[in-house]
């Protein structure tokens, strides 16, 4: 069953995927399964075990080998794009009419090999990787029925990742999910009265003051949040301006893969078991939004966990500054 | 430090609260440590150890008793009511001009007994927390710089608890948090079109279909959330309007607490390793919103962890449909 409902008060949006070959009782043991213990043997997304995913979208592919990064559908997807017709409620009632939710859930693998993060990956195969996201992009811009594609990587248990083997994950939405909606609201307001992209002014303040500053390179600054959600939340946010990462170039590729790999190098040697979430934002597609809107990464560190007063009323706790997270983050590397 | 900051492109809303004895490295650890190791003979919550904790603010005894219910400032709080004046930072920044967030975060012990759930409390003994919660908030309605407060519990690791002796949290705040905003916003609207309180009218079409009802009893109702955001997500709803809890009879103490225990059991049967939230979801102080909003408690099984993709977009992603977590509900308490 696939289903997007909305809250009938608040209007928060819910995909239901049911996995109907799992349990209920399966979700806190699947969710509290030590993914350490899997070993390369029944992972599917080492090379040879091909078979046990369904069949890839894209593979990257050296002449002198086999493949290097592969695109496959997601097995347990939220969505799809084959749905049937879905028969609409009494609309009587306070419940939205649910929608089928049309779109796709990918699984970008990394690389052949089972390695659990990308800082076992050379800075070639990681901008490799940053160059599939591009071409994902680029494809699934051509899809009328696609807004949004929503690429993110959950690394460790905390992170809610089920499987070790280095690997991302694409969502391709028919519509600009709430967050975006709501960076580009504020962007494009603050342009109409500034003529600036809100982005670029707060990379030049970062840049300026320099106290959440942790890396930075000819192309990328990453700094810490001012108002991080977790310890250590890290933005990594190109110096040029551009609203969508399909015009990353292959140059900017390589300096993006060094920022990230040194990040999150920086962050093992801060965090003993690193769990993390890095997310891209960009722009929707077939929105005029290239003078306002900034694509970046966003990297979440999962140190503490959501609670109910996060859960009741929408705010956020940080037991860490991100000042001294940042400092912190610099020391480590040097 | 205590500090609340605004993110300055979406404006969400974070407190920074250093726990300045707690190593940035201690965070991966306190979180995962398994609650299930802590013995009473350290447990601060257990009586005989009242010097571990603050000094109450409040004590509920029986003559022939020491304390049932001791309510303590929180060792470790995300906000206080004694904030020294704090400089405000060059306003042609971004960045918002931090505020001294000023409130309280308070303790609710619930047993003097080292007991880990509400389950393992007599009926009476909870329908008294609950009029503890009441009590606590008539207190702080009569602080002119309060204006709403947050009653929760976090139960197991996965939910945030560090402490598994059985209580309950409550942080008082100067201002609406955005999450009741939402809920009061939608609410008036709705009253404004239709005279007709939403969650009464929610209610309604709960009780007529039947299909995501879980428990009912004379005064309350207890049904799966039509966009559950975690499997077996359950909200308990007075059938009588009213906006305030702190308008709970005592009569209604009782019956609350017959289905919050009757519900946490039934949770207890499906999901071996039970961890969960439960929020009050209550009127602010000094807010007109007597016709419009209805008080209510929603409790959130920690299943499935927030992954990138929820991070990212603001939307949620459910594995169970709420009417197949329903009808696994009423047959285990069979």
């Amino acid at each position: 069953m696939f289903e997007l409902r909305r809250d009938p008060i608040v209007g928060r949006q819910v995909f239901i995927a049911e996995d109907r070959a799992s349990r209920p009782n399966d979700f806190l043991e699947r969710d509290s399964a030590d993914s350490a213990d899997q070993s390369p043997a029944d992972c599917p997304f080492c090379a040879g075990h091909e078979e046990q995913t369904p069949e890839a979208e894209l593979e990257v592919s050296a002449a002198t080998s086999s493949w290097q990064v592969r695109v496959v559908p997601n097995k347990f997807p939220a969505l799809s794009l084959n749905q049937q017709a879905f028969a609409p409620q009494d609309t009587s009632s306070l419940e939205s009419v649910p929608q089928m939710p049309l779109g796709a859930h990918e699984v970008i693998i990394e690389t052949p090999r089972h390695v659990q993060d990308i800082t076992e990956l050379s800075p070639d195969e990681v901008a490799r990787v940053l160059r599939v996201y591009r071409q994902r992009l680029r494809d699934w811009s051509e899809h009328d029925s696609i807004r949004y594609v929503s690429i993110f990587k959950n690394v460790g248990v905390a992170a809610g990742a089920s499987l070790e083997h280095a690997h991302s994950q694409l969502i391709a939405l028919p519509d600009v999910p709430p967050a975006i909606i709501a960076e580009l609201g504020s962007a494009e307001y603050y342009f109409a009265k500034h003529r600036k992209c809100i982005f670029c002014q707060v990379l030049t303040e970062e840049l300026s003051h320099g106290k959440r500053l942790v890396f930075e390179n000819e192309s990328f600054v990453a700094f810490c949040a001012y108002a991080g959600r977790q310890p250590y939340e890290t933005w990594i946010v190109p110096r040029d301006h551009n609203a969508q990462f399909e015009h990353l170039t292959n140059e900017e590729s390589l300096q993006l893969a060094a920022v990230i790999q040194r990040l999150v190098r920086s962050l093992r040697s801060r965090l003993s078991r690193l769990s993390y979430n890095l997310m891209l934002h960009t722009s929707p597609f077939r929105q005029d939004a290239a003078d306002y809107y900034h694509w970046h990464f966003e990297l979440v560190p999962r140190c503490t966990q959501l609670a109910g007063f996060e859960w009741g009323t929408g705010m956020f706790i940080n037991p860490l500054s991100p000042e001294r997270a940042a400092a912190a983050l610099v020391a480590s590397a040097q």
